[in-house]
């Protein structure tokens, strides 16, 4: 029997459908360039037929010229009536998918109580559907729904789910443990004699962590003959996720030798499933198996000194067969690997051993050293990269700020910032009011900025985030606050600490401004001459 | 075979060592009662060699009078020496615990590398320190580290091990998957294998979950014949944590026949979970299997409208078995019951049909639809509850605050605090400085009330977490604080929302000292008549 194993990713529909995850369509679209680069063979991009934002994903989707085949989710078509009048297989059709995933019932008890309809007319909807979507000329992958429940009240039923896809042409027929409910011996049970009574198909599995077993539950149907995967990225998917490609993936790769990944791509997972739960705005826990920050970092001091003379002795692979990497301190350093990297990847050459690539490591790790992280913050670690090697023009430089919040009972309560700071020579004093005190420093920076780079004005703040970093020390404890800035072309990320939330928070702020100044033309801001607020001008 | 497992909590001990865990005495003790509250039948409390945060454990824990078994962690003797005059060995049996968990090598590469002696050694040092520890009394668990790569590399040696264990008296022999890297199919197998080679032993199993196969391991193991389970709680522990006993259990449990809990212990999982993961520090996934939040949360419309019809049509559990609720809605908002059996809590009978039920019912809602969330905010929450039931004699009213924070290039950056409150008819205005604004709001108020109420001058903040609801917002996104405060008694948390960081932790500074004065004498000022900082009343 083949090693290759289909990697199927519902990242960006079932995946969704997880408490807390909301992806926008730019967001898919970002995700789905990163999940074609790893390699994955299927992409999931959601709904057509539910909602604006899948519709437009599919249509951009196509320009991306991806390698991974592109599939859109469906149910069958509704009772007593025609597949070819079906709104929702007409737009699974609109939508230009390569491939449909088509769900349908496999459980007695669903038809009778879900669908409200008898088992013959359920049989005749998978029929009908997957005939149809064939002869449009889509590749079809049938998710038999509630697959192990339903064999286990009526195995007759259930195999005769799955004949009825394969007869009508469906491509893959997939077992889906919809409620996450099924324990992984059972999984290897049912599909060793559901294979009993098929033939030339080739079977999928669809798994719920319900049970904290959806890669357990995975690995158990590949190894009783299944070839397809449905998972998502951080294992993301409603009540308690899905099957969690991250950790499936290594496991059938690494441990029990099926093939899914190229080994280059491989090395990639840790990065893209960061990646990912960076776009989701969702934090990923330090111990994610596989890929998360604290996968292979070693805290006991027996473990520290054994991992020393030999990594197999507390590992159980090399971290960086899945990109991830060793730690064995406690403090979480920037490796220098990863900044001359980072360094190549904007074009400098960055030599480990140069002056100027020590001074960046050196500034760096103290910074980590002081709560800064850099993972979320790309573009304040470029203009860290970009300081050292003198490529920073500074067009404006900091003299002051003050903030004043007042609240008196019964009235809303008032946040007023005062900026000053110098271009080209010249003090700026800029009063601002905003909905708190960082939105109000945000208003007073962008008004006297916008005045001198109009370029500015295409840009705003898309993302806040804040963290304190020792709870423990409760109020005078560091605070780290992330920004996310975008414009019409381009988004990034700038850091902030401070034991002030407000100084943290101008940091980040300052930086979001200065990235985005270093496209900047140099003349820029003698085009205009006009100046903001010359009441408040302090020269 | 018998169908009862024995449950051995190891969060105290190997929960510990997960990155970003950090127990004190005290929060150890407060676990180890709601542990033995839920009927675990081992507490693994820590290593009496290591430190005196465990040293200060075993004491205190020998007041509570549990009914589980206290365990003390250490290794087998050192090498080339005698078991008695071993310091680690005497500090188990000092510790006082019941059974002693004693880690020894079983396979033969960590022998060699790690402790740097013979295999015969080895065995001698697991045979002399199971006698010694049994001569005194203990009951000895041996847990055989890296048993599973062990016998992979070299059976008969990691066999021999077991049998040494056996021979000294052991009472349980577990086997440790200590790097989390075998496979469910691989754990059945050894096991099998080993079980042909001993006789009249119990076996444990001791998982870690590097490939997210901790559950499925233990659940392969029990089935193999071992009636041991070795966790955690919330799966805490190393790198990527221990098996999950809040998956594990409620898996044995309630689908595969075994005996962990009474039913009743097993419907106070949830709130066990949550209580530890608050004790700790950490937040709980939403997602988290069985107990969290989103466990049984359903999201997607025929979902939604399947369970409305039959719950069981997209559960795989009643929640209820596990101490969990189902959430149909897409706002998450406390049920009446809930704030009925809080107000039960607190000795308030509260009939949900009641004025004052049906008030602070619909204030509760409207306020988490806002974005408050009282589960982690009990003392807020029952300030609602004795408010609309006339039991909160409010001791200081505000009046207003004022914020101004001040940074200058090359200096420090400067926060001041301004409050005004009203005590007893008169205006008391004070200022403070602190680390930070929210730190100078804290040192202000403080300041005024403990004049008044010297009882609060033990009163401090714990912990104090922000977080950003819709961080799609960017910086005038709303933001939820929440603030811990103690004193030598007792701890309380409270919350405070708003777009304003500034205010959002105002009203939950003010809640906590609020809270704090619920207790107060009502004479407590009268004691007090002297007023800090005069120059700033304002009568």
């Amino acid at each position: 029997m083949s090693k290759a194993i289909s990697i199927f990713d519902t990242t960006l529909r079932d995946g969704t459908q997880g408490e807390g995850i909301s992806l926008s369509a730019d967001d898919k679209l970002k995700i789905a360039q990163k999940l074609d680069y790893l390699g994955v063979h299927y992409i999931e991009g959601g709904i057509p037929g539910s909602n604006s934002k899948d519709i437009e994903f599919f249509k951009r989707v196509q320009t991306l010229g991806l390698s991974a085949k592109i599939t859109a989710f469906g149910s069958t078509r509704r009772k007593d009536s025609a597949a070819h009048t079906d709104a929702n297989l007409q737009r699974i059709i609109e939508s230009g998918a390569a491939a449909a995933t088509l769900v349908g019932k496999s459980w007695d008890f669903h038809v009778h109580t879900a669908l409200q309809t008898s088992l013959e007319e359920n049989l005749a909807m998978i029929y009908d559907s997957v005939a149809f979507l064939k002869q449009s000329g889509l590749e079809v992958i049938f998710d038999a729904e509630h697959f192990f429940d339903g064999y286990k009240h009526n195995p007759e039923y259930a195999v005769s789910v799955m004949q009825k896809a394969a007869e009508a042409g469906a491509d893959w027929l997939v077992m889906c443990d919809t409620n996450g409910g099924t324990m992984p011996h059972e999984v290897h049970g049912i599909i060793t004699a559901l294979s009993s009574n098929l033939t030339n198909v080739q079977l999928g599995i669809h798994t719920h962590n319900d049970c904290e077993l959806a890669v357990a539950n995975t690995l158990s149907a590949i190894q009783a003959g299944a070839r397809q995967v449905q998972g998502t990225m951080n294992g993301y998917g409603e009540r308690c996720g899905n099957a969690n490609l991250c950790s499936v993936i290594p496991n059938l790769q690494l441990k029990l030798g099926f093939e899914c990944l190229e080994e280059k791509a491989l090395a990639q997972l840790s990065n893209v499933a960061r990646y990912v739960s960076e776009v989701a705005n969702v934090n990923m826990p330090v111990n994610q198996p596989y890929v998360g920050s604290a996968a292979f970092a070693h805290k006991g001091g027996i473990h520290v000194s054994a991992i020393l003379r030999d990594s197999r002795t507390y590992e159980h692979i090399q971290p960086e067969l899945v990109g991830n990497k060793q730690r064995v301190l406690v403090s979480d350093l920037a490796g220098q690997s990863n900044i001359v990297s980072k360094a190549q990847e904007m074009g400098i050459d960055f030599d480990a051993t140069s002056p100027p690539a020590r001074e960046v490591i050196d500034k760096i790790k103290n910074l980590e050293h002081q709560g800064y992280q850099f993972e979320g913050a790309d573009a304040s670690l470029e203009l860290l990269i970009r300081e050292a090697n003198g490529q920073v023009r500074e067009l404006f430089t900091f003299e002051s700020f003050k903030i004043l919040v007042e609240k008196t009972a019964g009235r809303s309560v008032v946040s007023e910032a005062f900026v000053k700071i110098n271009i080209a020579g010249t003090s700026l004093y800029t009063a601002a009011e905003g909905n708190g005190p960082v939105n109000a420093l945000d208003n007073a920076l962008r008004k006297t900025l916008v005045q001198h780079f109009p370029s500015l004005k295409d840009m705003h703040l898309s993302d806040y985030k804040v963290r304190v970093l020792d709870e423990k020390d409760a109020t005078a404890a560091k605070v780290r606050v992330l920004i996310e800035s975008k414009n019409y072309e381009d988004s990034w990320s700038t850091v902030g600490v401070s034991e002030n939330v407000i100084e943290a928070s101008w940091e980040a702020l300052v930086d979001s401004f200065r990235y985005a100044l270093l496209e900047a033309s140099p003349d820029e801001q003698i085009l205009t001459p006009s100046i903001a607020n010359p009441g408040l001008h302090n020269h």
